[in-house]
Formats: C-alpha cells, sequence, structure tokens
C-alpha cells in the first residue's frame, strides 16, 4: 500500500496510517462494485492523510493509548473528510480531483450524493464501534455541525465583493479548521487526556487548518494550478471570493468589479485579469503574512507543549513547518 | 403546531409527535436564515411523521419508558427521513414535494446537499445526547449503512428490464423498510425492552415498510399523482423501475420496450403509454395483492404482541390497517 511520499521521514507514522487507510477500506461494503471501487480509489488518490496524521501524534501525549482505537478513530475522521469532498465536487460541479476524475463527473450526481452519504455514515459507524465513551460522539456530532453549518453560512456570502476578512476566517474556520481541531482534540482527549489539554490541542489544529486553507487559496492564483488538476479561479465565477481576492477588493474594487459583476458567466479573459490584478495589487502577498501570522500562533503553541514527549513535540513541529511553508 | 390529520383520533400520540417535532426544530441552528426557515417549512409541511409515531407506540412496550429520551430518538428518526428525503429530490431533480417547492429547487443542488447532511449529522447530535448506550448509535448507523449502501446498490438496477421481483424487495427493503423496522427495534430496545423482542418489533415494522413502499409505487399510477405534487412516472425516465411495471413486464415486455428503451428522452407520450399499459396489463392488480401479503403479515404479528399493553396493540393495528388500505 503507498501513500503520500510525505510520511516517507517518519515510519512509525507511516505505518499506522497504512493501517488507518485500510481500516477504512475495511468499512466500505457496497453492493455496487463500480462505485465501491471509486470510492477505494478516491481513498488512495494520494491525500495526504493529514486529519489522521495528527489525530495519532496528539494521542501520544495521553497515558492509556490503546492503538486500535486510535486507529479506528483516524479512520472516521479522514473517512468523514473524504465525504465532504464528494459532496464538495457535487457543489463545485469538479471534473478532476488529485488528478482523478471526481464521483459526480464519472457516475453523475445520484451517486455522488448517496456515496458521500454512505461514508457519513461510515463514520458514525466506525466512531460508535470503536469511541470509549458517548461523549466523543458528541464531540465528532457537534463539529460536523458546525462544518456544515459553516458551508450553509457561507452561501450568505456569495458574490458578496464587500465580504470581510473576519467573515472569511469564520468561514474557513468552519470548512477546515474545524476539522483539523476536532482531529487533534480527540486523539488526546480518547487516550486519557484532560478535557483542558484536549482544548488546547484543538486551538493549535483549528490554527493549523486556517492556514491550511489560506495556502490552499492561495494556490488557486498560482500558475501551477491547473497542473494540479483544479479548474482555474471556477470559484470566482460561483462567487465564492477567498482571502487574496478579498485583499485585492479593499484596494482595487473598481478595477475588479466589472469582471466579477458577470458572476457565472465570467469568460475566462475575465478570469484572467481577475488573477492579474490580485497579483499586481499585493492581495497575494497580504494573504501569505496572514498565513505566516496563524503559522506562527501554531509552532508557538506546539513548542509549549508537555516535555515528557519530545519526540512527538518536534515531529509535530516539524511537520507543522513543513506544511505550511509551501510557497507559491 | 399543526400536525397531520391522521393523529386526531390519538390525542396522546398526538401530543409526543408535537413533542417530537419540536425537538427537530430545537436542533437546526443554522447562521442562513433563508436555509433554515427552508428545512423548518419542510419539517411542518404534513407529512406523517409515521417513523416517530411507530417508535413511540412500541416503546409502550418496555418497563423503563424515559419519555424524554423517546422523544428525542423519535426526533431523529423523523431528521434521518428528512435528511434522506432531500437528498432524493436532488438526485430526482423533483421540483415539488409535498406541493411545497423542495430545497434543491428553491436554492439550487448545493445548499440541497449541505442541508441534507446538516439533518443526517443533526440526527447522529440528538442520539449521542439522549441514547443511553454506544449499542443503540452503532443498531442506527448499521441501519443507516443499510439505507444508502440500498440506494447505491439500486444505481445498478437502473434502466433493467428484466430486474427480478425480488431484486426490487431488496432494493425497498434498504430504501424504506429498514428505517420503519429502525424505529419500531429503537423504540422496543430503548425503553427496555429485551433484544428478541426488539428484533421481532424491527420485523413489524420491515413488513409495515414494504407495504408501504408499494402502495407509494402503486400511487405514482393513480390518476391523481399529479395532485400530490410529484412529477407523473418521472422515476421512469430515471430508470427507476418500480413492482407495477415489473409486473407488466413479466407479461407485456414487447409493448413497453419501444417506449422504455428512450430512457431519459421519453416524451410525455411515452410515460402516457407505459401508463396504460401497466393500468391494462393487470400490473396494478398483481402489485396490489402482493402489498396485501405483507399487510397481512404485519397484521398478524401486531395481533401476536403481548396482551398487557391491549391498548397500544389496537392503536398500533388499528392504524396499521388504516394506512396500508389506501387503494388507489
Amino acid at each position: 500500500m503507498k501513500i503520500h511520499k510525505l510520511w516517507n521521514d517518519y515510519p512509525d507514522l507511516s505505518k499506522d496510517l497504512k493501517k488507518t487507510l485500510k481500516l477504512m477500506e475495511k468499512s466500505i461494503n457496497i453492493s455496487n462494485p463500480e462505485v465501491e471501487e471509486a470510492i477505494l480509489t478516491m481513498m488512495h488518490s494520494g491525500g495526504k492523510l493529514l486529519r489522521p496524521a495528527y489525530l495519532l501524534l496528539f494521542s501520544q501525549f495521553g497515558k492509556n493509548v490503546n492503538k486500535d482505537k486510535i486507529t479506528a478513530l483516524a479512520a472516521a475522521m479522514e473517512t468523514l473528510h473524504t465525504a465532504t469532498l464528494i459532496h464538495d465536487d457535487i457543489v463545485d460541479e469538479a471534473g478532476l480531483r488529485r488528478n482523478q476524475e471526481t464521483l459526480q463527473h464519472r457516475f453523475g450526481k445520484d451517486v455522488a450524493v448517496y456515496a458521500g452519504d454512505y461514508l457519513f455514515v461510515s463514520c458514525f459507524k466506525i466512531l460508535s464501534n470503536h469511541a470509549s465513551t458517548l461523549k466523543s460522539i458528541q464531540l465528532n456530532a457537534r463539529s460536523m455541525e458546525t462544518i456544515l453549518a459553516g458551508e450553509l453560512g457561507q452561501m450568505n456570502n456569495r458574490y458578496d465583493t464587500s465580504m470581510s476578512v473576519t467573515t472569511y476566517l469564520k468561514n474557513i474556520g468552519g470548512k477546515t479548521a474545524e476539522l483539523f481541531g476536532l482531529s487533534c482534540s480527540v486523539g488526546a482527549y480518547e487516550s486519557g487526556c484532560s478535557p483542558l489539554f484536549a482544548k488546547k490541542c484543538q486551538n493549535i489544529g483549528y490554527a493549523i487548518g486556517i492556514t491550511f486553507q489560506i495556502l490552499d487559496d492561495i494556490l488557486d492564483y498560482s500558475q501551477e494550478s491547473e497542473q494540479i488538476g483544479k479548474p482555474v479561479l471556477e470559484d470566482v465565477k460561483q462567487g465564492v471570493y477567498s482571502l487574496p481576492l478579498l485583499y485585492a477588493l479593499e484596494t482595487h474594487k473598481t478595477e475588479l468589479l466589472p469582471y466579477l459583476s458577470k458572476k457565472e458567466h465570467m469568460t475566462s479573459e475575465d478570469t484572467e485579469k481577475v488573477f492579474e490584478i490580485v497579483h499586481s495589487s499585493g492581495g497575494i502577498d497580504s494573504a501569505n503574512t496572514l498565513a505566516e501570522f496563524y503559522t506562527t500562533k501554531a509552532l508557538k503553541e506546539i513548542s509549549r507543549l508537555p516535555k515528557n514527549e519530545q519526540k512527538t513535540k518536534e515531529t509535530l513541529y516539524d511537520l507543522t513547518e513543513l506544511l505550511l511553508s509551501r510557497k507559491q
């Protein structure tokens, strides 16, 4: 079984992540072989498995590490993440993800709707079979609720050229940071750490998630975005305005409005123009500065974690620094 | 608060169902007021609340009826049902349900995808806050898995003019009967009945669900189907062949094939023709006969329930007889 090359330098973690992926596979059991295969392919298509990795790492701080349980929880997180990706692809009408054809493109949206639902349920099945208490499931359900309430809230802000950075941060908080935070806190909590400590871990995960999403949004404005299998600025056409554009709107609204006001009818020349203005106005630089603020915050909090798990701390620090350094 | 007139004759049950609906409402908390209102409207649009009603009734057989807990479980079942309806409407591209504009028609499929997801999670949130043990959540997750695996399996059988009645029964088993069965067994189990007794209740619910779906499928071939807000034979165009058509195909395949083979390009004249052949071939009568078989089975098993809850037994019997008697 192959996983992302990011983990080559971490043999222990790599072993646990492979176990996680195996468990995810095992909990898929659909009488439609084609759809089953498509879900499995998606699981193996080279996602970085970041959420399970952080969960596994933070579980090291507890005194009662039950490896089987922790692996199961890690599998639940990644299954949930995969479910949201499948449903996001329906909403975005995406044709490609990780250079593979999306489920909705290959089988139509009906299969994609139910496949995502199936993975949502699969996540809860894994959780209820392996979590030690209802408390964990409650935490999960509450976080998932925040995630989806966030996605729905975001619809309110479509095509809003006056959207504030605060609103953007709230939206990506629900969309991305919440699940990172949950992964970190569940790892700690379920291996016996105190609720207070778990809350600290959640804050670290949240900051990582925020940075991660900002960097992802900056990536849409990179020259290579075509190469990673995403349609260029498709989000902008659909009214989802991310940080670089919001910063550019603060100073270059008059220049941008003629293009943005065409909404879903924007041509590729229009998105090209938006692309250029966002770069020349310094929108990318400002977005990078905010990302750095959250990176520093996350790294500072990691360096304050208990000394008794020095090796885990170092791994967390190095890994987070590496992940959050991807410059465009 | 108004609920379906079906419950006018059952004042106690009616009170509990209103509490259930109130709890469902309370667990919706979305920062998008329009979407929140649409979900609430859907919840109040006159669904019969059958799943919670059966759950509440079967809970009467237990010795430890905790009303708050049982109401919560009933709310979880109906929330789950509502989630599947919202996603079904995306798949069917339905414009109307219960004579109201569907979420996907009003807000687009993106909102509908996330709104359904939100309700899935809301169901688990209610469950994890109120179920007494992980066992209940496990049962739920397993049933939900069956439901969704069924929906996905069904995709395998699209446009299959040789589909057997057995396959049809398996499909509607997953789609409808599973959730009826779950509601009945969870009601009994969570109020202290033995697992064996809960299993009996599940069988009763399963038979009711099968009948219910067959009758619903027959309704698509009734003259009044337009009046209940469903597009006429839209399912047939999309390749979902239900019992009346499958029976008609057994005897009149040659007549039906020229129309069916046009698949999604069937015109309204084509569906009209199919409609007529299904009637003249006796497809409707055969479907009604199979429905009666399951009705008899359910009623017989209800009459064998313990005598100590005579009033509940009678309510269950009368209600089931009434529901399953809707003739076309």
